[in-house]
């Protein structure tokens, strides 16, 4: 079944607001394996939004709207698509009942509050629409199903929306779409994307199902791989040969093939796993890479202490790198950075510590040493190893490639020093 | 002029990723008085795409689409819009000249990489169009010109159609929009929406031309001042007197009225002109506050080392934070911050320190320091303030608000010990 996703309200038009509406509406249409080939947002206004509600619904058999429901006169949304199904407004008693009941709840606390005449609009329902309570508002939603097509339209405000998508629509479109569309992901590090996708063309040219989509982070690639199937266990048979597959090409470049995982959180495992403490010694990233690990909760067994060198005079009082070596080789080379990483791991008795050093931009590049040279050190039980790189980009992208980076070099290491 | 966006991308019809491009986009329309009719979002499908793509040249004047450029089979955006608008694509000289130098950069120190053939079809132009260089990736972005009509291709990450955008988008716009719009911005910090808002609602109230609107971000209210004008002189005239009466009632709140300038960079510059050197010393952020300054270019001569004392230990032995203030009060209490800011000042000889500890979450809390409790400290010429602070929401959250509020505070203690 093919589904459509129509969002209404000047607002996002105005990009006041970011849509999440259709994030996670798309999302769930996703997970009941419908196919969502368009999203689209309009206004309010009349002709603009039928043009938008027909196509929509000429071309799909379920629409979902959102937004546009409110008691103003500039809420088109459910007088409009009534128009484009042919259906007539009828007072929906039910309805009538509820905005009454949560309008009385809502004018007793608000003493300069009264109940005016057009929030009974939102009581009108096109003629054997089925009816979507609202627990937290007063816009009730609506499903108007004609010709085996299914038009739902749904209140704007995200905290309206999901509740009544999740106790009501879900429930609905799940009976009408049999087969469901499972995932799983296999997440990439250390290796490009267009040399990924070289390597998967064989796969990507034969697939059915599942299908194999790769998308490109900083630093990663992640392929999704989507089956669609009567069971989850259907599912799994169909995926996981897939996923085999593409464990024997990319191996250890696998990190996770876990959804929710993210880099740093398997490098932190890696640590956690045999016992090790790190420490991280940043000059250009200036606190970015420590961050990034400070953002999983439970980092504080593995990770203690962390250093920003930003000065040569920091490098050398606080990691202990040889004045001589910021003399005769500088602050961005190699061996500031080996002397970076044994320094941070020395001084403070970490099993691990991993360096940055480099030239972020936009001044301070040389010939030699352009804008975006960055070495990483990493020192594991005093064994000192030290990659350089040559970022493009601007300042933050240089910044956050490095991160990644180190996040990556870090998790080779260890895996090295336990082999 | 009407203008329209069409984002390219099954990850954003999946509902993997929330559409930032498309409000990013809109806004930057408002902002050059385009009227926005229409976003939407298609995937990678050549009959569906072709579709979308001419039903918006039909309809609008400008067109922009992003994502759909990368090198892969996938990526058809270039393709389908040269078809629909009849131009034969042709390689480019200058845009394989740009790829092959950031490839070879990044091939050069990765020897796992190599340039595979699918990259160079990324130098492929449509005929005649104007390249928009890209710094931050391969994709050139592209604009091409028809009977009147601009349809503008932008690469699909934000890092990269962000900047591509403002450097070489927004001048080709502003020229074709004979009636200017032209706004002002003013950057208020330690005052809530609410608050702020309630305090301009008679100005709101009363807008014609120029218009108030107010935008919250985290700790700050930007309230951006919009005419519509002939000229940038006659559209000054309409705001600087509105610019006037806000710095009236804000006063010391308003940290800028510069539309470029961050909250980081207005506090560096204070420290910059007193001659004051800054040290961090975080726990509960882990490096976020010293890498949101770091990011200011420049900052080295301010900003010399930080520490990320995460553990109790490392508060004892970098800050020298005494082990009864962490026995008796603990690591979250406005004790250790003061002395976590004391000590980062006097171990360094730097003249200012700001220190934050507290509880992002989500374990952790105490009934009597839920989640959320953050110390925020800050030492200046030996004389410390330390303020409390309960944020709401998830741990990333928390830390966010913790960093903007001690940039806050720096600026309030700065502005209070020039008095």
């Amino acid at each position: 079944m093919i589904a459509e996703v129509v969002c209404v309200g000047t607002e996002i038009l105005l990009g006041n607001i970011v849509n999440t509406n259709s994030a996670y509406l798309s999302e769930q249409c996703a997970n009941l394996g419908l196919s969502l080939y368009y999203q689209t947002v309009v206004g309010d206004n009349d002709e603009r939004m039928t043009e938008v509600i027909r196509t929509a619904v000429n071309r799909s058999d379920v629409v979902i709207l959102s937004g546009g429901l409110g008691p103003t006169q500039d809420d088109l949304t459910k007088e409009i698509t009534a128009e484009v199904m042919e259906k007539k407004l009828i007072e929906d008693a039910h309805s009538r009942e509820q905005i009454q009941r949560h309008l009385e709840n809502y004018v007793k606390t608000q003493p300069n509050r009264k109940i005016t005449e057009n929030n009974w609009k939102q009581a009108m329902i096109p003629e054997g629409a089925i009816v979507l309570d609202n627990k937290n508002g007063t816009a009730p939603g609506l499903i108007i199903e004609d010709s085996g097509k299914s038009v739902i339209l749904l209140p704007g405000p995200p905290n309206e929306l999901v509740p009544m998508f999740e106790h009501q629509v879900f429930p609905y479109l799940r009976k009408k779409q049999p087969e469901i569309i499972y995932s799983k992901v296999v997440k990439i590090c250390g290796i490009g994307e267009s040399m990924v996708a070289t390597d998967i063309a064989d796969l990507i040219a034969q697939q059915t199902n599942p299908t194999i989509a790769p998308y490109a982070k900083t630093g990663e690639v992640h392929l999704r791989i989507t089956a669609q199937a009567k069971s989850e266990e259907e599912a799994d048979q169909l995926i996981d040969p897939v996923v085999r597959k593409l464990q024997e090409r990319f191996g250890r470049h696998i990190y996770t093939t876990d959804e929710h995982k993210t880099l740093e959180e398997t490098v932190l495992e890696l640590l956690r796993e045999r016992g090790f403490t790190l420490t991280t010694v940043e000059s250009c990233t200036g606190g970015a890479l420590s961050a990034r690990i400070v953002n999983i909760a439970g980092a504080s067994d593995v990770f203690k202490q962390g250093f920003i060198t930003y000065s040569n005079c920091a490098k050398e009082k606080y990691v202990e790198v040889e004045k001589s070596i910021l003399e005769t080789e500088g602050a961005v080379s190699s061996k500031c950075a080996a002397a970076m990483a044994k320094g941070g791991s020395l001084t403070t008795g970490s099993d691990v510590a991993v360096s940055i050093t480099g030239i972020a931009g936009p001044d301070g590049g040389t010939p030699k040493k352009p804008v975006g040279t960055v070495f990483i050190g990493c020192c594991i039980k005093n064994h000192t190893v030290v990659k350089e790189f040559r970022f493009n980009g601007e300042r933050n992208k240089i910044r956050e490639q490095s991160v990644v980076s180190a996040l990556i070099l870090l998790r080779s290491c260890i895996l090295e020093n336990s082999k």
